[in-house]
């Protein structure tokens, strides 16, 4: 029966366009442009939106400047001047405001900084440290600057330590499988070489082609292959930091087992740049899987979606890469959005998920994904559903899952949350912000003249992740008074995470206390005034 | 021509008492005895040897007990007994020395604690750290007591805090697989719990039977699944830590993902209880596999063992759970110690490996396996090699991995080293070993008057982690000159750790300079000041 919907699905979905590559390259392209213009020092920019943002001290108005910080004088340039070369150094002129280092990707949030350092050396970032921190400077570190929640741009007038130039790979071991490399690394290029010695990186997101390897591990990236993985709390073997007043912690020695004191690189993991300034990476890179298969499958119920997670993981077990679900509403949108593009699926289901598995033998993979489908369909937690057969095919289908995002800003804006919750409330947060929205009047899918189009879920199911995009069709403040705090309080409820992958940064830092508590806040604190007692880095983001 | 290797060393090989078995009941009956004597207050101990320790201080006559720390009194005693009852305290007598609390289970250390507690509520373990804090009452938390560096035993009257009664499963989510449980639940009963649910605890080791969850992640143990599932930095979500003045660390959120400020949890796994004493644990367990099959194969060198080891990676990759190496001197002496039993392989070889898959499909695995072997044998990188048909063969192949401990001790002792090297030089340390014992003339494998037999080495070379075993006849200073510091310092001269898995503790906390440099060493030192400014954590064991 599944083999005959397969057949059936594809000879419809295969007249499909690969929506998926194109979005993909539109999207590297954005970044891959910003880094180009970085290296050109050019105004042409490609951000997520053409209207540019307003100053982050305008947009807050109540934040202040800390007078505690030294503004930047000629002397300090002298200085500057004197360890850096000219290429090494951009200032603020009147044809050039530095914008790709002031301004987020997203557009969010302005800085003015006046000032960008692009060291070579961690010598060199040592010396601007300490320099730093002898003069009360405040310092922004920056990698690819692909950040969500403005965790990587100035607010107010803060030098920018740019990481673009201290980009070298330092070694590999082909037995081993254990990289070193400088933080500035473009993730991608980190996982082509690593492709060319038949290894993978062990993480990957949609910004790899700008985003940087020192990068990820300070904001404690994500992405996409954390259920085969895991956390870069594991697979990141040694680090390499500059602490504020210069000091270099040199702990790169490459060793998957070491157990004399305290594994002080962890606390530098998801730092996001407050407490030292990650300059190198010693990471552990797994053998590149040969083969991979992906199917989409139709599910009654979010119970339904749970029980095909199990057997998911009891049938592909070492095999399973992602396990992604997507609900209706979701599917509609982007139905919406990828006009004249045949749905995987022809009936429409209440739930969707999208399975992928990554092994070494195509064949087995291939018996494995059947098996377990079969099941699934056969027991009833799974209602329909197709598997790729080829690399076109499975790029379609990671589409239906891409395009959401997109798809969801469409019809005028988005109200974006990233959220961790327990597996078994994962969905109860998209319900309750649809009842609510419903019961204030303010949604309709199909009445132009009310605010909200629809609150959808979708997200990382195996590692307890949702994204609830609220899509609407203007922003208002009535909207975001029924979502905030309403969302945060939620989460809390449940003992969840308020930003499962994207860090505080500025965006977030007010709201940590619905995740931590007390006790872990004031023990933060102390860190934070531990390494970094004059309070010079990333200020305005730390707790 | 692998198949007929295969069939006919098993023809031989099957004949074989399954020796493992009794090894592994052998050594999980002491560690029960132990257990088992201490619920009874008896006597009746299990070590591994005969021969009670002397007092560590009687040992290092130059370390004083710090006069800093209040001796114990009899309203201490008051206190402890207004919030613990008769059965959770335990008092030195004239019948009653705590000889189980205050002696390790290699019985190389003797503390002098008369009082040990044994609180049920992590609130009892709260006013228990404040109260000691507030008095300058030393404490050594304690749990399993399996550990082999002394960290877990007194060293002069410290009070012992036993963990052995807070032992109670919190709760599993058969969805996510995520465990939480008590710190003093035994490894083999969570594990147990995890099997009935169709998972495992992603960690294993000899000492199952009686260490704690929260000793191994107190340790950071690595054990047998470290190549599978990676480390507990990445495997353990959340922790409940009790702190030095009695607040309570409650991170016991099990997420897998949440970005919000400094992941705070990691300082504590492998603090080696001088930090925060942990009382809670919060772990993500994988599917248990269906299928387990064990390879044990002949190779020519050690460059051949790399090899070996590139293509088990490249071929059986996510199914690969072990790879062993060990040299033909250790399967000598194996040979010389399981007399009548055997050697799996006919032939000797100068290496021997053993290759473990673990996974989903017995089929696929095998077929895998096969097809493994078969390229391996055709290109040369292995000579020799036969594989488990059954549960009693698989265990058996083991046994020639695990009698290793044994046999290099049953010549009279043996000096052990657990260090972590990179891949390319593990086995250079017990070549320069050999040579400098032959060069001082002071071994011999057939010659009685030589303190020396062998220096022996084998390890998990998925981990990068070796073990070097000097065999001697017997004990002598002028072995021990020859071999230490020179050990460390061939360790730290290649960026590699003196202690891969088994921590610091009392026995190398003096060595921790050949493994962490300054700066790292001074970090530490801060930390524990910042957590433990009175010092009353584990006094004697930190850095």
């Amino acid at each position: 029966m599944l083999r005959h919907t397969v057949k059936r699905q594809f000879n419809l979905f295969s007249r499909a366009k690969p929506v998926r590559e194109a979005f993909l390259c539109a999207h590297n392209g954005v970044s891959a442009a910003v880094r180009i213009s970085t290296m050109n020092r050019s105004n042409v920019l490609n951000y997520s939106t053409k209207i540019p943002p307003r100053l982050t001290a305008e947009s807050y108005p109540n934040l202040q400047r800390l007078s505690e910080f030294k503004k930047l004088s000629s002397d300090d340039l002298t200085f500057f001047k004197s360890i850096l070369s000219d290429s090494e150094i951009l200032q603020a002129t009147a044809d050039e405001d530095l914008a790709v280092f002031n301004e987020d990707w997203m557009r969010k949030y302005k800085g003015q900084s006046k000032l960008v350092l692009r060291p070579k050396t961690v010598n060199q970032i040592s010396q601007i440290l300490k320099y730093c921190n002898d003069n009360r400077l405040a310092v922004v570190p920056q990698g690819g600057n692909t950040g969500l929640v403005g965790g990587s741009i100035p607010v107010f007038d803060e030098i920018v330590l740019s990481l673009t130039q201290l980009n070298k790979i330092r070694s590999f071991d082909s037995v081993s499988g254990i990289l070193k490399c400088d933080a500035g690394v473009i993730l991608e290029n980190a996982d082509s070489f690593l492709a060319e010695n038949g290894y993978i990186f062990p993480m990957d997101l949609g910004a790899k082609g700008s985003c940087h390897v020192g990068g990820i591990v300070a904001t404690n990236a994500g992405g996409l292959r954390l259920l085969r993985y895991g956390s870069l709390h594991g697979t990141v073997l040694g680090l390499e930091v500059v602490l504020p007043d210069g000091k270099i912690l040199n702990s790169m020695d490459a060793l998957r087992k070491d157990n004399t004191g305290y594994d002080l690189k962890q606390l530098f993991i998801g730092s996001e740049g407050t407490i030292g300034v990650i300059t190198g990476v010693s990471i552990l890179a797994p053998p590149r899987p040969k083969a991979v298969n992906v199917g989409f499958l139709g599910v009654g119920s979010y119970e339904a979606v749970q029980e095909v997670f199990v057997q998911a993981k009891q049938e592909l077990s070492e095999i399973l890469s992602a396990f992604e679900f997507m609900d209706l509403k979701s599917q509609t949108l982007a139905k919406e959005h990828l006009k004249g593009v045949s749905h995987p699926l022809e009936d429409e289901y209440p739930f969707y998920v999208l399975i992928e598995t990554s092994g070494s033998n195509k064949e087995h993979d291939d018996a494995k994904l059947e098996a377990f489908l079969e099941k699934a369909m056969e027991n009833g937690s799974v209602l329909d559903g197709v598997v790729a057969q080829d690399e076109t095919e499975l790029r379609n289908l990671w589409e239906w899952r891409e395009s959401i995002p997109e798809s969801s800003q469409a019809g005028g804006g988005v109200y974006k949350y990233d959220v961790s919750l327990p597996l078994k409330e994962l969905y109860s947060l998209v319900d309750a912000a649809n009842e609510r929205l419903n019961e204030k009047g303010l949604s309709s899918t199909s009445d132009p003249t009310k605010p909200v189009i629809s609150a959808i879920g979708y997200g990382h199911v195996g590692d307890g992740n949702l994204h609830l995009n609220v899509a609407v069709r203007a922003y208002s403040k009535e909207v975001e008074k029924v979502l905030e705090p309403f969302v945060y309080e939620f989460v809390s409820s449940k003992h969840g995470s308020i930003s499962a992958e994207h860090g505080l940064g500025f965006q977030k830092k007010n709201y940590i206390g619905y995740s931590k508590n007390e006790q872990e806040i004031a023990m933060i604190k102390e860190l934070k005034n531990l390494y970094d007692p004059n309070a010079i880095l990333n200020p305005y983001k730390y707790v």
